[in-house]
């Protein structure tokens, strides 16, 4: 659900927010692939993510993980300024990835968010958990990570 | 166990398998503070790896725990020209990291390593679990990582 903004300005407003706040996603060159209603997407290219057996590093595709879960909390959450920190992560790697890295996660759906919006104004903090798959050729998925998220208001 | 090369020797093909490797290696900044027959110590400064509200991006230091694992294994391994791709990593993240971000590893004692090695000679490959500590001021554990690395024999 991404409600308020339209996914143009959440594009621009999480390329943002990386290319000012977030060297690492600058030196991965990060972009946003895609992003409706239901799914973000980026891609970072293989060069400046291989390891030296020229398949994509681990620590890249946690990283790439981390930004989607990062960016759906943000949208959950409702606006690109709020504080979202990782509490934990996990990553299953099933297959090297021996071309670009490409990064999905699914937005919340409309009651999830709802919910989530609920508690971040009630408490002042809320958590979500977001599973990201890194898709290889034809979407098959290379590796699954799930994080879970904890957005809170910054001025409470 | 450091057995054969001595922590210099490792330093070096360490860190030179990650400059001519591994670029993001480069862009973190990530060098080997401290190997000796029981830990290996990396560590890497703020800047290049700090997120929009100056604190380490989670990626950096997912990363940098990786980084670590992969030298355990290498070095469990016994050699820096091995194979060695990791499997699974999970990290709890308990405080920001405000400052140097620092990740300690243990070596597998001398038993472990033995039985390593003997797998990897029997079937060609073998398994390691390699848990590394994010460390804050006065070595208070910021994060926990545990990672399984799969090493095997590139010839066979």
């Amino acid at each position: 659900m991404l409600s308020d903004s339209t996914p143009a300005d959440w594009i621009r407003q999480l390329e943002a927010l990386w290319n000012e706040g977030i060297p690492l996603a600058g030196a991965m060159a990060v972009e946003i692939r895609r992003l409706d209603s239901e799914f973000i997407t980026l891609a970072a290219p293989l060069a400046p993510n291989r390891n030296h057996m020229g398949s994509a590093f681990g620590g890249s595709l946690q990283s790439l993980a981390t930004l989607a879960g990062w960016g759906v909390t943000l949208i959950a959450a409702g606006r690109a300024s709020g504080h979202v920190v990782i509490r934990t992560s996990q990553m299953k790697f099933l297959t090297p990835v021996a071309g670009e890295l490409v990064a999905e996660a699914p937005l919340p759906a409309s009651g999830a968010t709802a919910a989530f919006r609920g508690a971040l104004a009630a408490r002042g903090h809320a958590r979500l958990t977001v599973p990201v798959a890194i898709l290889g050729p034809s979407r098959r998925v290379a590796a699954r990570f799930v994080g879970e998220f904890v957005a809170s208001v910054a001025d409470r």
